[in-house]
């Protein structure tokens, strides 16, 4: 149990590799490594929503996360396992990995295909999960954009400090910023809230945020990293311009289908984590040499 | 491949029976299928929505599946085995082990985490499943309720037509009765598409429906089969009576949490299929005998 | 006050008629009074969505009623007007307006800038509405796709009925049959609950329903009335072959913009009510000439 | 036409002061004044959301920017007069008298009982409004929460710049702080984009915001003028906390129903503008003293 773990900088929600023909390409998890190793990131998501988590058979998932804490062994990179599911006989099996694999914590989205009725059905199902790995730091993942629940974050903290001892946080990727504020002051800020959506960085600074989970950490690190510091200088002005080329190139990626253009991103920085599996359609030749051209135009390479 | 396979009549829609522990009650099945058979329902859509397949183990469908396939070896009841996952190797699986095991069908919904961007892409996901059991009849399962896909299912035939040659139907869960309409009506009425909303079973009949899906259809099928008997000999008024109990009915259970009051009403008669798994949260013993209370003053059981 | 009132037939759901400038042409309600007439119409609903009454300022909607009144004294067509506005006193300048000219019924749709935050607020709205005209029978006008209000139509039933004496149904412009069914069957079928969904009448009517309130009823009504007559003689499959021809014509004018393109229809069927107003865009030259080519493609001209 | 004009600090969206029957009582406007005057605030917003426009008639809003432009003759305060409407002819009216009454610049909401369909469509409509008072600056109001309509600003600030010359720039009241940094650096930074959400201030100081418009400012400036000093002057810390009060007291305010509890407050604070109007459903006089000792108790009176 650790309620005191908390997440400092940024962390990379990382893509899974695959093969052209869509099977997992464990081999490339070494090379992701490397990037976020030379981009100074410390932290890495495994199996997320950028992971395409939900479109992995169970026994990939184990896999993947037993080769991230093999590669990481012995580096300064933690791993925060993504264990959630629509099955939390799933999310369980996950959880338990994660503890004997000695990862760093671990999170969870609610199951989504069946919603949590209310609050205190939302509780009882991440409970089931974070006390599957009692030892580690455990984060509700909010992510209400995918899941459709509207349920106050910050009713969950209240209802679920009695019920889960290792809840460690929120991992919070809403636009909300009042209810951000909310989780960051519940009880005396006992929790730890990084937040989940890279294109508001700065205005979560502003509000107090140590840590940000995000896609674009995996290949635009260098530019949050200078919101980062400028911000903490109190250059505001460059941690703007910074933010903003941030929600340029989100803006473009967005543009031919984000969590494909971004795994096509990947590509062109090195990493060859492959096409997305369906249900997200990848991008053909034409239009990834199209993005390819976009980034130069706006000179994304330059940024980093 | 059968593309001039159709449904007739009511499709119970059935429960995955659970201890009370929620592990998997395999035994149950049996006294399912007796009741169905003693209520004269022919067909059992297995592990759909009502099935809480989305919180089952890829272990457990095919555990259930197999279950089923031999407790109705020999008898008149066929299967409709769904397949449908977030995880489209899942749904790959189960396919395979329908068309092995021999049953009539089977269906599947689209993912709903991430969410097919088009109808293209939507055709492409349910390609994926239906090649895998090429020789079985192929539902697409509608229920934009439960997946928050806006994709119009009369484009859904139109894409995949020259897509999924073995593309038997649409198992039409959405109150939209214009696009049942298009639906039925495409392409000469090829395609077969049962409806899957039990309160509104009337007014699909009145479109022309034969087929209908539902989960009340587990519990109560003699209420329906009055009501397309009723239909059947043009006795509007009877028909619309036994129409309005099915309301009722539903509008009880609805007040408790559908899913798992419908699982309370099972038990009641007779068939303990367990507590419905998390994220539904199931009823306490108050709640239940209050349930049966109000059956009983509604007059449920003697509409059996 | 008038418990009693019922409506039988179609009702037309009238276009507001503008002169190409967008400035209200009255002269034109004499021609759309002839073609109801002519078209065995006996309803008028004044100023309702297809009437664009929440782009006509109030003077405008005093007068298109006035109008109405007088073009319909002494004929057998029956006047329901639309009083409903996000500003209530509008409403009761036109309810009261609407009990001096002695039409047949109002009827309201709730304000939808400020939803009603619960049912007692929404009765108290509706309350005040109906108390200014409280001779005339009052109809509840649901259309939830329009409002973004889910407060169920069966629970206003519920808890309007003490305080509303005058209140007489409501006009049901949704596809929630299983609210349909619970809202005619209210109060030992105390209610009138004329349906709004012209492309669902044939569900309707096996429902029950008697009445039927649309905008395809202005210039199609001869398809529907074959559908009523067809459904009166048990001749289903003549019922759903014309069902499905207001089907198809729905959604062809659909595919142009509902609303512009079933103005054209009415101009094309030699009654020019003008474009609509903003913000509905009308359509083009090119597109009615090409939507007239749909039309008569389809067979349109002949249905009628 | 005024490109340039540019609302710096904070714009009171001024409640409509009702009498006890709800009819329109002027006679406070004065004393709103005042209080903003106190408070420092020197811009203030007519007839917007908080102004219950949408349940005003046409002649009670041309009454009250009529008085509002009295009651500041000769004063600093500056006026902002909101002229949205679903009827764009009442629109019009407005935005005609504003600029008669040389009010500092207009604003709409778009229409939304009918949404535009396109960028298009919402362009020709704010254009119809805007070009009624060409010479003052006019501010498209964003507000997806109310108006349902979703069409990126950014994109309503593309299209319109070419059609709507005396476009000044959008009240963006959204969460969406991506969108927020594509306005404000839309064509060299050349609209002026005042923040919408009093609970999110400080996050928008944070990527540059000069002006903000909201409710809260009627009755609780101080606070968020120390909010912005704190900034000014790099102290985070004290922003927060400031900013934190304002979350809290607009949690307690929306636990109570938003807009009912903050005419209550203002009523506390001196200047009694009386209770909403339905469909807004007022507090009872237990309520009312409740949330005054709520607000004893959070300290709010002690934070002005």
């Amino acid at each position: 149990m650790s309620s005191s773990f908390r997440i400092h900088g940024l962390v990379a929600a990382t893509h899974t590799p695959f093969h052209a023909d869509g099977s997992l390409n464990l081999s490339i998890v070494q090379q992701q490594f490397a990037m976020l190793h030379s981009d100074g990131v410390r932290y890495a998501f495994i199996g997320g929503t950028t992971g395409e988590s939900s479109s992995l058979t169970l026994d990939e998932r184990l896999q993947l996360a037993d080769r991230w804490s093999r590669v990481v062994r012995g580096t300064d990179l933690q791993l925060i396992v993504h264990v959630g599911s629509n099955c939390l006989d799933d999310s369980v099996s996950l959880a338990k990995q994660a503890q004997q694999l000695g990862v760093a914590a671990v999170s969870a989205v609610a199951p989504s295909y069946f919603k949590p009725g209310n609050v205190q059905t939302l509780v009882e199902s991440m409970s089931k999960i974070a006390s599957a790995a009692p030892e580690l730091p455990f984060y509700y993942y909010e992510i209400p954009t995918m899941t459709g629940i509207n349920i106050w974050p910050s009713e969950f903290l209240e209802a679920a400090t009695p019920r889960i001892p290792n809840l460690s946080g929120i991992k919070f990727t809403s636009s909300n910023l009042m209810e951000y504020q909310l989780c960051r002051r519940h009880s005396n800020s006992k929790f730890d809230i990084p937040f989940g959506f890279d294109e508001m960085l700065l205005p979560a600074l502003s509000l107090g945020a140590i840590g940000a989970v995000g896609s674009s950490y995996n290949f635009a690190a260098p530019i949050y990293r200078r919101v980062m510091q400028a911000f903490a200088v109190n250059d505001l002005q460059a941690a703007r311009d910074e933010q903003m080329r941030a929600v340029r190139l989100i803006k473009l990626l967005a543009s031919y289908g984000y969590m494909a253009a971004a795994k096509t991103v990947m590509k062109l920085r090195g990493v060859d984590v492959g096409p997305p599996r369906l249900p997200i359609a990848g991008l053909t030749n034409d239009q990834q040499a199209e993005l390819h051209r976009d980034l130069d135009q706006m000179g994304f390479f330059s940024w980093l």
